[in-house]
């Protein structure tokens, strides 16, 4: 199988380098020359950096880019029949459908940073979705190079289940963010907070987290829940957080 | 050592039996009789529910009550050189002042739900702080009853590392929560965001969350955070919290 990536950020990088070992990348696509050029030498490829001069010869396009890209990608590219699949977890497939007939989705639902180790990937789950049995089928083949948890789901539901990450993952990483801050401030060593942190997500995980809740909102305790905004004044964000954060929980278990 | 637990909640249950392991209650006080009785005999103790009638024959007193019933018990009780502790992460040491000279902290950095299984005091961390050497002495004996990690902090320290937990575990919890409903509502199956979620916990640890910030807002990819927020449409809160929790990661990141 001949394919080519298109894009040059974290999620091309990571999942080229997996997908290399197993099919041919013909061509790297960046309109930078120079990020087009790096990860082509990674992927042991060729560099583009003009769409129109991109090759028609690939099997398989894999568009890694933001989703305004894709955007702009689906007007500049007409590729037929050729299968066109992309890795955001906010675009439907249907952008895709301008570019060719056979379109699908590989979405991974990790969380990829520079320098993403590779041995994650078998333990990423990668939501698949394609437009015919035909795609399915190779968009299967190629998400089996990256994981054995293969999951096909529709775009609603991918949607849903990106903006669930953003809570689960970059919201639940901002709060510990704010709570490792204010332990600086005050010469509190971290790892005082280690145990309770890793407590809270195991059973959120294991009693579901509406069982889980505990503090001073849920137990309606003003007098704490003052003193915190107080020690928050100089913070406004932080406190407008505190507050927002207390009146949702407070809000959640007066309604049930 | 005779010992006199003032309170009948959660905290009080599961450290009133951890303690009673090493000590002697020779008398639970709740201005509920039922709830008094009830912990006494999980104690092997005797119930009290008239403050005026508590005895004053035990060593030492252990405050496990909320804040504002703690300045309510402050003006009560006379216990002149006797220990009284209070268990609170966000009340001041002092508060315990008009009570006794002898005053203490015993904070357990742990969350404490019904049921307690008793067996997580030996990993929980005991933050506490004493008005003399002498209190001191008979806090650090009492808080190695339930732990082996013992922490000498001030209350300044004490007030910001509960606050600190707030965001760790109860706002934690609660962006779980909202993650887990989203998957519910689109019946998507809530595993497939926990090996994401072990993971973010432990980046947020091994690296610090500063390091660990990925996602839309930090990326500032606005066309997906308008998707989200579209997707939140019929829920206030949850479109409330979804932009200033964006609004607050990218100010965070853009000042450094």
């Amino acid at each position: 199988m001949k394919a080519v990536m298109l894009g040059s950020g974290k999620v091309a990088t990571a999942m080229g380098l997996q997908l290399a070992k197993h099919i041919q990348f013909v061509e790297v696509f960046s309109p930078n020359t120079t990020h087009a050029k790096t990860l082509a030498n990674k992927l042991n490829s060729v560099a583009c950096s003009e769409i129109e001069k991109l090759t028609l010869q690939a099997d398989v396009y894999i568009l890694a880019v933001k989703d305004d890209a894709l955007a702009q990608l689906a007007q500049q590219l007409r590729l037929n029949n050729k299968l066109v699949i992309h890795t955001s977890g906010s675009a439907e497939i249907d952008v895709l459908s301008p570019i060719s007939s056979q379109i699908g989705v590989m979405y991974p639902l990790q969380s990829i940073a520079h320098n993403f180790n590779l041995n994650k990937w078998k333990s990423a789950r990668i939501c698949i979705e394609a437009s015919t049995k035909e795609a399915l089928s190779t968009v299967e083949t190629l998400a089996h190079f990256l994981s054995t948890k293969i999951h096909p789901i529709s775009s609603k539901q991918r949607l849903n289940l990106h903006l669930a990450a953003v809570f689960a993952n970059n919201f639940v990483n901002h709060m510990l963010y704010i709570s490792q801050n204010i332990l600086q401030e005050n010469l509190v060593n971290p790892e005082m907070l280690h145990t309770l942190i890793r407590e809270t997500t195991e059973n959120a995980i294991l009693f579901g987290a509406k069982e889980s809740q505990t503090g001073p909102a849920i137990r309606h305790d003003q007098k704490t829940i003052e003193k915190h905004i107080e020690l928050l004044n100089n913070k406004d964000l932080e406190k407008e957080i505190y507050t927002l954060l207390t009146q949702s929980i407070q809000q959640k278990f007066n309604h049930e």
